[in-house]
């Protein structure tokens, strides 16, 4: 059951997971975290073989395992940020940890926002999301990896499990979420000065849900800023106005 | 004698200072780049009272320390990077020392460019500049900040200063060299996370003259980036008119 595909807005309009019948046994994990949440497979009801949180990603992390860890990285751990050399509040941390509330997190894991300056507490805070939405925005960036130009077409039967959940691939269709010109999966391959050329960005700041996510330049996402993107959008039309007015 | 205000490329077109006769006698400096080149006076030939790089700052050096202290700052010196935590360059220096060859930085100052890594020392060098621009960028920066909405007047002999060098003020005149709405002076005390929300800006970046020089928006030169600022205003216009096509 496939949604509409709002280009502007959405990346994706997630499918009725109901309608597809997932393994979802808890995978083993020796990870502290395991106690607040157990990672589940993904794989579908009565699959060969051994559970998997991520079936889908097996090829791209055959052919590009980096991008592969990107979508992992992106889904489920809170983002790098600046302040992490100066500050002593954890940097990458599992996103549904930060729902916790501060009690729990101290008593628990040792982890005191207390301590923690406002703005790192402000940063982890708002990447907070549930396990669920993590995975569906796993799913989400693959889809839009293997619609990019460029990238290597998906073996038939990840085809079927992205399209059973998330609706046909539009091939060569994956778009800058921000300038709207085409992203070539070759973009992964480049960094300049240790920072990617492809980031993981969210439509309306903050909110890490399928709908809201998709790949953009860095140059875009840095100049999208924590502006939403009607605001982003807003601003330069704005600006552009004033220009011809002078 | 005046040039013509080009609104949008330039803020100012500098008049013609063999108009303006001014001290220039070389300041005492205990600097070991006082070698390189001596700071000159800039009060006009024949004052009263001691010699003064920026005799044109007093006022506002009074009513708004930071604000003299930023524009001296950035006139001047090399500007803050995040590299400066971790890698051994130096951070801030006399933008005029950066026009040296390695060879000499290194026997006259102990600055070892070799030793740098090369997007450091790419830093560093596209901010060299001449003394005698920055201290034009230094004048035309004022000039700038007075013409704010919500600055506080020059007082006459200032304003005389300033004009007869630089042309008639426009006050209230001044607007984001980026995004082209009004730069409000009180904007000077506000800052996020210890970064101020006005910055000094290039209009063609890395060409540190009195032409190419205003304020803006911290999220607006943010934006533009490492582009000139039409290829930013062509960039937004590229992005708008993707957007209205789809």
């Amino acid at each position: 059951m496939e949604g509409p595909v709002l280009r502007n807005q959405v990346l994706y309009h997630i499918a009725d997971t109901e309608q597809v019948k997932l393994c979802r046994k808890s995978l083993y994990s020796r990870s502290k975290y395991a106690l607040i949440e157990s990672r589940l497979c993904h794989s579908h009801k009565g699959h060969d073989g051994r559970c998997d949180e991520f079936p889908y990603l097996k090829h791209i992390h055959k052919v590009a395992p980096k991008v592969a860890k990107k979508i992992v990285r992106d889904s489920v751990m809170t983002t790098g940020a600046s302040w992490a050399s100066d500050e002593a509040g954890p940097n990458r941390i599992l996103r549904w940890v930060m729902l916790l509330e501060d009690k729990d997190l101290k008593s628990k894991f040792g982890i005191n926002m207390a301590g923690l300056k406002p703005h790192v507490v402000a940063k982890l805070r708002e990447k907070a999301a549930t396990y669920s939405d993590c995975m569906e925005v796993a799913l989400a960036l693959t889809k839009a990896v293997y619609e990019m130009p460029g990238c290597p077409r998906p073996p038939a039967d990840i085809q079927k499990y992205i399209e059973t959940r998330l609706g046909k691939f539009k091939f060569d269709s994956t778009v800058c979420t921000i300038c709207r010109s085409p992203l070539e999966f070759q973009l992964f391959d480049k960094a300049r000065r240790g920072k990617a050329e492809i980031e993981t960005s969210h439509t309306t700041p903050r909110q890490h849900n399928a709908k809201n996510v998709g790949f953009a330049h860095r140059r875009c996402n840095i100049a999208q800023g924590d502006m939403s993107l009607d605001e982003f959008y807003a601003w330069i039309s704005g600006i552009l106005t004033r220009l011809k007015s002078e």
